[in-house]
């Protein structure tokens, strides 16, 4: 494909922050927020190869295309169009990177998304997945799990049955379900943190922890806040990963005695999620979560999203 | 509680075979037939204690109330209720022990559903699984697991999301769904079974497994017949069981290839199932699965139901 061939010379999109996980389904269930994301501006250019630029409060962000999950992903996407031209990207990272909420799946899933809004015949989003993936892939100690990556494009919450093929399926969303998140200043690496989990688990365990997925599944097509309270529940990465979040059951506790539905840690972490319903609920729990890291003098973001319906947006064509 | 206070001297019930595991769901998923099942037939007494009578066509059930599962369920609910009288059981069986039909969770069913009608203030299905379970347990190496007893009481497609306690969620029947049986005469004890299982599983395994689960509770919700296809699966007890049933490969290849949904192992085996839509296409199914049986000189038997939406009923009250 040339570059004549497009739609427009460039596009800016939003890409939002994610909730890997929810507690008990472990690489393969997600959501999406309103807020945090990233936001990322690319041009067409008459020169094959990827640029990046970079702008993050945070931390450094690799800007060679090959170590740049937005990089990657968008290089499969070029390579499966025979692309004859290149791309520059300007990534806005309203996301920090090893925060736990998809930053690495809303960088791959912002360039595939920008770029498929200039192409005369775009893939649909189950296409786009997997272009994303490769990118998501080099996070993630070269492991595909599509769980951030797909509520990131599809928005809502997402089954990920399968993330090699992608099958991707849409669930509903309990009626006004809001989200709270607490992101403690540590870093975790998706792919430091992947290795501390066991290689083998008790079957006895994954019984419980698939028993809590059919709930989960089950709560979200029947809008049953009380079966998602039941099955919010993790046997496999939360004991594990739980010790490396500063305060993490104090946090729990708060935010389960404020009436929150559940509460568990957002995709590896460091950030917690708790969900409840309406946006008074959410600042309640988020203001009882924060107490407790505010009197132990951790620092840390808060912020309160109610779940997105729609992921990634186009923000404006050039 | 006294005899004169049951609202009858007697009843009969029915309680259908059941499919646990469905594939993937080890241990948390079950449906009901509408055939072949139980009928047990049980009588107030005046004196204390429980007595049995069987009659099976095809095995020797134990008559002892502690070694039999309706013995030992009814006796459950007897000691809950603090019953100052006893029941006589006849226990007609219609499904053969070891056969992976819940011939044991039909048993424990029928007796506590029979004693049940008889009550001035009934118990509800979710309390009566708890009586049921204890029955079961002494058919399965002790281990509580709902996805025979759950569906065998409720009828239709179950989640037992937990066992102990029960937490038993009732799942959408797919349109016009049938299931076919296919019985070889080669028997598998349930707690022999359950001791080949590995105690540990990869984590990555799980995953793939916990996908298939969730895309299968999806596809029940959705009605989505292709979901449901690509969903069952098991890795976990098929890879182990399948190699005690006869010609099992060749079966579940010809139920395929007849355009099955899907085909895998009812239970702990040797019964195979299979799912599709409509009482033609399971009557063609079932002849082709036959067929690898009847060339190869096995015995076995055949089954066609629609999934049985009322799980166990009463027959007649006396």
């Amino acid at each position: 494909m040339k570059a004549e061939d497009l739609k427009g010379d460039g596009c800016t999109v939003f890409a939002p922050a994610t909730v890997a996980n929810i507690g008990c389904g472990f690489d393969i269930l997600g959501f999406a927020l309103k807020n945090p994301g990233d936001r990322l501006s690319l041009k067409i250019s008459r020169t094959e190869g990827i640029r990046i630029e970079t702008r993050s409060a945070f931390d450094t962000i690799p800007a060679e295309p090959e170590k740049n999950t937005a990089g990657v992903a968008v290089q499969a996407m070029l390579d499966e169009m025979q692309a004859e031209f290149g791309v520059n990207l300007l990534i806005e990272k309203g996301l920090p990177a090893g925060s736990g909420l998809g930053s690495s799946a809303a960088s791959a899933v912002s360039a595939v998304y920008a770029l498929n809004r200039l192409l005369p015949a775009p893939y649909d989003n189950h296409a786009l997945v997997q272009f994303a993936l490769e990118g998501e892939k080099i996070a993630s100690a070269g492991q595909y799990h599509a769980d951030n990556v797909a509520p990131c494009l599809f928005g809502g919450i997402v089954l990920a049955r399968s993330a090699q093929p992608p099958d991707i399926i849409e669930l509903p969303v309990p009626r006004n379900l809001f989200c709270v998140i607490i992101h403690p200043h540590v870093e975790i690496k998706t792919a430091v943190s992947r290795r501390k989990l066991p290689e083998q688990i008790p079957l006895k365990t994954a019984v419980r922890q698939w028993g809590n997925i059919a709930g989960m599944i089950s709560a979200f097509y029947r809008n049953d806040l009380h079966l998602l309270a039941r099955s919010l529940e993790d046997s496999i990465a939360e004991p594990v990963r739980s010790g490396q979040i500063p305060h993490y059951d104090e946090i729990k506790q708060a935010a389960l005695r404020s009436g929150a539905i559940g509460c568990n840690i957002s995709g590896s972490g460091p950030s917690v999620f708790a969900l409840t319903t309406g946006i008074e609920n959410a600042r309640r729990i988020c203001a009882s979560m924060e107490k407790i890291l505010n009197e132990n003098e951790t620092r840390y973001d808060a912020f309160v999203s109610v779940i997105n319906p729609n992921g990634a947006e186009i923000i404006s064509v050039d």
